[in-house]
């Protein structure tokens, strides 16, 4: 069975609980707005995608069995409920953006005398239910154009090796995954001989949830440690490089987990193409280029230990930036749900769609 | 007080226990070969030559104080005790090379009748010390060579910013270090800004034994994961890298710890001289290129575990080379005890020395 870190049916809500793995696989039943809350809060769903729809459902869950005396103390409780979710992580930008969505449907619901509360409900849950179903069916549209694309560039009997950074996978998204749907696109075609994966210090999301993933998937795949993919793109015959996003500015500079840039350059050293896939929303139209972006640092406890065990000496200091931007330069394609964009057509694209 | 992984004074022999570090900084007493051995081999102390120094100094304790009938009996004790110690870690070729020196020395003593028992005991804890002052001394010729070669291409008034990889300090050699004695050369030059240590993962000498050894000299230091290395380049102005070797080829391509190649290929994008620091007789003649040089695997469980904890999903496979190769054409220069070289100027130095 596929893995899903979001587990949605008739109604009932449950999600993987990220902090226990890869040492065990347990789900947490959501039942209303506060466990929604908690378990964003407390990073147990991580994603930027994934926590924008958990924080949605748990609100559709609550919303299902409430009892509400009109539909103005309805619109009220929501836009509370949303207010709290956003809160839940500063910088979670989908939830933000998934809140303001809701927010917006809830009003237009309560002065149209069209619907009554019972109405109001029941397509309030629907528009959560289609947020699901788009970020899966955009993933495998990612997925699809991705693979097209690479594969175009091999002749159609070769097997492609395929390296990846982070975690970008049904973990971090409502289902199937951005640069990690690609790759399962391309397994789906039987077109991937192997995947290597990074483990992605400090947090090491590439060897706790990358490689559970692959491994849940029987998907053939080997991990590394971030020192290894110079040695790996000279010895191993890399076919291409694919990566998530967590921001795209209007020329094509990608902010993504630190270390990714690093891969860009190798991969240019190396003659390997270099592709990040991310959803269209991803690209910032107002971000001119990547200088304006703001690199968030974060704590040192997260490179000088692992859990409650310390493996830096005591005293030395730390830097720890988040992520890094890889100029648009390094980047052969931007794989999105629209289509494979080189990063100089971005504008064009972002232009049409303000038209 | 400098730091010393090995205590020797008066025929006493102390060793800094490298497997407690970082979280405790224990001496261990050696009394003979037999401790000896057991620290050797379990890691205790760990570098090519710290390892080789305290396999001779352990043996130069024992015979001190022990009694022989005979000469002959004293080689034959010495020659058993040594092929005993270069048991202790199949791969110490120091270790082999120093025990072939002293062997040759002790039969030559043997042979001589100027010499009594007490006289070949004096010669031979001579020589050993003489070995473990070498060391130090060619270490620290290499740091001044190197504090002088990086120091002409910046202007008088610049201090330098060094990016240095795995350890290669007082705790892998018999003091000061090779490419961190070149980092304590332009430190004690008052021309030293600031040094920023990879992690080193999979077995993380970078943080642990570097950044103590960093802290200790209170050297302004800063430790960053391995796949910062790009970002660092790029956002905080690196003056050079400097590393240390495992074996130097003929052409002087540079076999080292895993990371090495990628960082080289990195500075060579960001235009950031890249030093190899060893000491020359790390120069192996016999071979010709990298292509030559067998890369060592290692277990997976030193990647997919910190101590007793999993950090990585069950069931993921794993490629953990130890080391890979830098090719000559990333190198700006090889920083040994008798100049910097120009890895095309090696083989001539090779010549000159066979000569």
């Amino acid at each position: 069975m596929s893995l899903h870190s979001i587990k949605y049916e008739n109604g009932t809500l449950y999600i993987l609980d990220q902090l226990l793995l890869p040492a065990q696989s347990k789900y947490v039943q959501i039942k209303g707005v506060e466990d929604g809350w908690k378990v964003i809060n407390k990073m147990q769903v991580r994603g930027a995608p994934a926590i924008a729809i958990v924080g949605c459902l748990s609100l559709a869950v609550e919303i299902k069995d409430e009892k509400y005396d009109c539909k103005k103390s309805m619109r009220q409780d929501v836009e509370g409920k949303l207010n709290y979710l956003v809160s839940s992580r500063p910088t979670a930008v989908n939830m933000k953006l998934a809140a303001d969505e809701l927010l917006s449907l809830i009003n237009k619901m309560c002065d149209d005398d069209g619907f009554s509360i019972e109405k109001m409900k029941e397509r309030f849950v629907m528009v959560v239910e289609e947020m699901l179903n788009k970020d899966i069916s955009d993933n495998k549209s990612i997925g699809d154009y991705g693979a097209k694309e690479i594969l175009s560039h091999f002749s159609g009997d070769t097997n492609l090796r395929i390296l990846t950074h982070c975690n970008t996978g049904s973990l971090a998204t409502a289902g199937y995954g951005t640069a990690l749907g690609v790759i399962r696109s391309l397994f789906a075609l039987k077109r991937l001989e192997h995947v290597y994966c990074t483990e992605t210090r400090p947090y090491n999301q590439g060897a706790r949830l990358t490689a559970y993933e692959l491994v849940h998937e029987k998907i053939p795949a080997t991990l590394i440690v971030d020192s290894m993919v110079a040695a790996l793109m000279r010895l191993r015959n890399v076919s291409a490089v694919v990566v998530g996003a967590d921001r795209v500015a209007a020329n094509g500079d990608t902010a993504n987990k630190i270390g990714t840039y690093q891969i860009a350059v190798l991969a240019k050293f190396h003659n390997v193409p270099f592709y990040v896939a991310a959803p269209f929303t991803s690209i910032d139209a107002k971000i001119l280029s990547g200088d304006h972006i703001v690199i968030e640092e974060r704590p040192e406890q997260e490179m000088t230990h692992v859990g409650e065990h310390r493996i830096a000496a005591k005293g030395i200091s730390c830097w720890n930036p988040a992520f890094d931007v890889t100029p648009a330069g390094l980047i052969a394609g931007i794989i999105t749900e629209r289509g494979v964009f080189k990063p100089n057509d971005l504008l064009k694209a972002l232009n049409c769609q303000v038209e």
